[in-house]
């Protein structure tokens, strides 16, 4: 077994990240002992049924007792209560850290309640599927992803550099960047992406001329893309736009003003505008192709003939 | 070899979606003799290294002589000049169909053109990939998809049924509708999703704030889906919106009303009106999936690993 970067590490919240942290943990022996905390019984009991942690608690500050990694992998909202509750309970010397997907109201919320002598550092992993709770966890969802760790001013290099090892360990890449970058960056390649997802998944459903039928069984022309993506977790969601509603707003804005404008250039069938921006986008998707972040493969290499004429042979 | 359902079938156009015609017609043996046109000399001989076609002609008029299924696969802003082009030489009998995005212009602009005798069944096949081109073509292409066709009042039921039958032997389901529900459907499950697509990217790309570099690095939280989408056939999108743009415009007006009520939603801190579109939506991805339009596995069965993790391994 290779040397464990903690001793112990204490989850909080077992849904999908956390779930897959426990099954990555275990991979890299990054950990001798895992616990964790789940507010529902139900989960409780699937973490112990999937022996997903070493124990699992249902009080939060049970979980962390002698912990020397505290990751919170709860949705953002909850965030604040877990600190104060955890507090009393937090070992000297310990480092404290997190998953979310905003960093500047985490720093706020949690940085609050960081006692003396605890590494506070925030970080997110760029990692993620549609599907959540303890079961939808893998070992791989970190693996060749990007993790992004927020140390504040005043954070301890050694911890910074330890939390990275172990990120590493899980099979991410970290970058460092300010929690206030961070937020920038994530409106714009995730919040607002999943946000024009989720609008337009709503738009379609409520059609009077169009039917929900009609609309999923020609999905396969661009929509269901945007549908993979509005079906990601509704609690996670909720909270990451209230929490970095000044960067989502702002980048929100500047969409709608480009979209105005595309508008227009339909409205006014100005070919050469729409051919402009048409081509423009192109470049990005080559670059996202070069850096290894996408298959290349036509359709993400779904696999073919799953549709209507699969169920006809079946008729 | 399985009875051909046409001896002799012309393909206007061989990028993607014609090519892919030629692949399939061979695997199912639809078509005794394939003809084939394209406009750029570089086509063409791309055509004959890959052997699409029993034969490729420089002008249309000779692609579609003697043929029994004409089939115009260029960018629909081509269509009314290709028409006007092959009228002389379509051979009486013959039917004349198509693979645009939009129906409603294509009748409006190929029907004036059709000599008596000569069945015009407008048709669309939803599929496609984001790789353009003779080299793209693959004969899976329409397998399980949906082909609709769109019927006019005095079209012969027999030819209709002959083309329904075509079809399928490539793969696809066939359905009946009009032009015009056909654009309104496809608008909102099709042409708006690819308008924002390809908006969101020109957005990501214009940012003073972010880099190009960090959009493309992070891409995976959301961004990425979006990409694939926006890296469409530039052309081709540009006819889709100038011929359909009532429909387009109808539902963008929509879209930007309901996204309108979602900003609001964020700068007051509406969590319950967030919280409900967001649970909404879920419920058409697993219609999608229910309908086998798309595969359940998390990220698409996107292999994990092959990102900034790999290229460690490797430097």
């Amino acid at each position: 077994m290779p040397r464990a970067i903690y001793d112990h590490v204490a989850l909080i919240g077992l849904g999908l990240i956390g779930s897959s942290l426990c099954h990555a943990m275990r991979r890299g022996g990054l950990a001798r002992r895992i616990t964790g905390h789940a507010r529902s019984e139900a989960t409780r009991q699937t973490a112990d049924r999937l022996r997903l942690c070493d124990a699992v608690f249902a009080d939060p500050a049970e979980a962390v007792a002698g912990a020397d990694l505290v990751i919170l992998c709860t949705p953002v909202g909850r965030y604040g209560a877990i600190a104060e509750a955890i507090r009393p309970a937090l070992k000297p010397g310990a480092t404290l850290t997190d998953v979310g997907s905003v960093k500047g109201a985490v720093v706020r919320d949690v940085g609050l309640y960081v006692p003396d002598g605890v590494h506070f550092v925030p970080g997110h992993p760029i990692a993620g599927t549609e599907h959540s709770g303890p079961e939808a966890g893998f070992a791989e969802l970190y693996d060749g992803r990007w993790c992004i760790l927020t140390p504040l001013p005043g954070s301890d290099p050694d911890a910074v550099a330890r939390l990275q090892r172990f990120w590493e360990g899980c099979g991410a890449s970290v970058e460092l960047m300010t929690p206030e970058h961070h937020d920038r960056v994530l409106a714009i390649v995730s919040h607002v992406p999943h946000l024009i997802a989720y609008n337009i998944v709503g738009t379609a459903s409520d059609l009077e001329q169009v039917t929900q039928k009609e609309v999923i069984k020609f999905s396969a022309s661009g929509f269901r893309d945007f549908t993979r993506i509005a079906a990601s977790d509704p609690i996670m969601w909720r909270d990451i736009f209230l929490n970095n509603k000044d960067a989502v707003l702002e980048m929100l804005g500047r969409f709608v003003e480009d979209l105005t404008s595309l508008q227009r250039a339909i409205r006014w069938e100005d070919g050469d505008a729409l051919l402009d921006l048409f081509t423009r986008t192109r470049a990005i998707r080559r670059g996202i192709i070069e850096a290894g972040q996408d298959t290349a493969a036509p359709d993400f290499g779904r696999p073919h003939g799953a549709g209507p004429a699969e169920k006809k042979k079946t008729a």
